[in-house]
């Protein structure tokens, strides 16, 4: 065999989901790009912003040695600083330089904490829907994923993480605001979850982390804001990225935040250090740390976003379909008119509408829907909506 | 505890090597950077070239949209047809672009690499001495490490291969030049390698994977060149970067390249776009790429390393440590006069050389030597050394 057993058994589990994508890519090639309407990708359309390209352009008459070079493996002083600055406003709490590590990404940040602190058969719950990538940044160091129901309108459920909280477990996973529901949780709950974690902590002795992926914390509408999760509780490890905010997502940047209550930090900041050096990653790329540290308080204009998200929503809505109001990232997420999500998402796919169905985030009966795309896709997508739920409630 | 047991061990079992680095930043602080003789770090010191920061400069005023977001896992199409063509002619073989895949470093390479092909207790046999972090990148992903000794002056010996080869064997990983050891392998030697793997491969009927760690490349002296491997051995891989050929360390740049006669390569090619991902590498960086696909013919001017290796060879030679010359790369790995290599290391700090004992390579009784450094801390070490050998051995 030319891969490993588990890797094989990866391309084979995945080969829907890839023959969904594959055929999205044939009617782009036998419609044109331009004739799909393409709401399947949490790609960011936006541009990054100007200061970005003014960096490049400071960068390239750059004359001080070393600045393409090795560095240390949490990356360059400026950048943590800049990032745990960002990260102090955020979370309310005073973050030093040092509990910050670069990273590629939010994607690699995620794989570094998971190799810190997961022994072999450590359990991480997550609530469903969830970005499909965490059973693999789980199962990569040993670890398994645990997924428990959300609340009404994918809210979070504390009590549904304390009912799923055994002797293995060793994180507890959040995404808000959440890819693909929209979801931001609201203080309350999470004041809730760090009271229900400071219990299991306490009863068990075995520290649980709770680890708060927010790549999406500055893409929010309405005025909503996100809360902070570090006041709620000690060991809380936040991890993010500038994919999102800055439109960067080529450039692979992003950071691991760790709380300066948690327990035994500067040996969780080493094995953080040392798992961000042997993954492989060994430093964030330079160039996109000196971004994070210049273009920390900025971000992309989130008005096409924002456009976006009111057409779809209302237009929707007013077909008579179920979704919650998201309240940040750039998805919607339906329930499927009919209630089998592959079958609706071959629907839409009849008339050159790609979406994609809610199993492939745990949850099926919904499917995503991304308007991080032109306003003109959404326009011209929504009557083929109408169309399709007609039929399949017909 | 704050780290699983496993990272726990990690940083205890490195901590010797760590304290080492701390005394030499103790030093450096004590007694000023410019007074410490630093010959310890792996880390390029020339500039990258000049069409580097022109290739910044046209970024910083390209208007094309998406330059900088997500793309395809494996990598810009640009950079792989550039990668391809370079791997092409240096391995005598028609490479394609699709057997490229684009990655966050030969670090990150190796562990995309090692997670496609590895299962759980696999082996994976290297020749002594070997870059450290080998050990990390193989049991990252559930494999062993399985070192054989290296024949006279570090060339490569083929039957200790041979000998070492079991019903674990998964993969036989190779670097030349070679770091610490600068040796590059002869073409003679590297055939019966192809030889001896051909021939477990055939008797087995299990793929076993000749995995060339070639980042040094480019970095040769006096007109060596240093052999293609995929002429030599079907199941072939090549990982590179360009941290060293083009001094691009810090952006994170590398790539895997599969030779075509490589069994089942589309599965291999699946396997590997697919670690790349799931490693939460994504995608290589994208203006790091866009390096690859510009400078691909380019190289660091080589003098002022050629320069330290004739002095510092020549200097240590005459004063009689027994060194071979090395061939590439930006090493010596000199006999520890005495025999102990961390008491000798240990000697050479107390007059302000930085150097690495041979046991961080798995070969005690020698120490490496980086010439990646100016040539002022050449000459300035050269009568330390003298001083350190003497005593060593009076």
């Amino acid at each position: 065999m030319a891969v490993s057993s588990k890797i094989e058994d990866f391309i084979e589990r995945s080969s829907w989901i890839r023959r969904m994508f594959e055929e999205g890519a044939r009617l782009k090639a036998e419609h044109g790009a331009e004739n799909v309407y393409d709401l399947s990708l949490g790609n960011p359309n936006l541009e990054p912003p100007l200061e970005f390209k003014q960096l490049l352009a400071d960068l390239a008459v750059d004359q001080r040695p070393g600045l393409h070079g090795y560095m240390p493996n949490a990356g360059l002083p400026e950048a943590r600083a800049a990032v745990a600055a960002g990260l102090s406003t955020e979370q309310e709490m005073e973050v030093p330089p040092e509990n910050v590590v670069m990273t590629v990404g939010a994607g690699g940040g995620l794989n570094v904490v998971f190799k810190a602190i997961l022994d072999p058969g450590d359990e991480v719950i997550v609530p469903r829907p969830y970005f499909v990538e965490y059973d693999f940044y789980v199962d990569n160091h040993g670890g398994s994923l645990k997924t428990v129901a959300a609340g009404p309108d994918f809210a979070l459920d504390p009590e549904a993480i304390r009912a799923a909280i055994g002797p293995r477990t060793r994180a507890v996973l959040i995404n808000s605001p959440n890819n693909p529901t929209g979801r931001v949780y609201d203080e309350q709950s999470l004041l809730q979850l760090g009271r229900v974690l400071e219990e299991a902590w306490v009863s068990t002795g075995r520290v649980i982390y709770l680890v708060a992926d927010e790549p999406y914390r500055k893409i929010v509408y309405d005025g909503v804001s996100v809360p902070p999760v570090m006041p709620l509780y000690a060991n809380t490890i936040v991890v993010s990225s500038h994919s999102k905010d800055l439109s960067l997502a080529g450039e692979r940047i992003g950071y691991v935040g760790v709380s300066p209550q948690s327990s035994d930090v500067s040996r969780l900041m080493a094995g953080l250090i040392l798992a961000n050096r042997i993954l492989g990653f060994v430093n964030a790329p330079a160039i996109a740390q000196r971004a994070a540290a210049r273009l920390q308080g900025i971000t992309v204009d989130l008005s096409p976003y924002a456009r976006n998200r009111r057409a779809l929503y209302q237009g929707l809505t007013d077909m008579g379909y179920e979704v919650p109001m998201p309240d940040g990232a750039f998805y919607l997420f339906p329930k499927a008119p009919g209630g089998d999500d592959l079958a609706f998402v071959k629907r839409l796919q009849e008339e050159l509408v790609l979406a994609v169905p809610g199993r492939g985030f745990g949850e099926p009966g919904y499917f995503r829907l991304s308007y991080a795309v032109p306003y003109e896709t959404v326009e011209g997508a929504l009557p083929i909506f109408a169309r399709a739920r007609t039929e399949s409630t017909g």
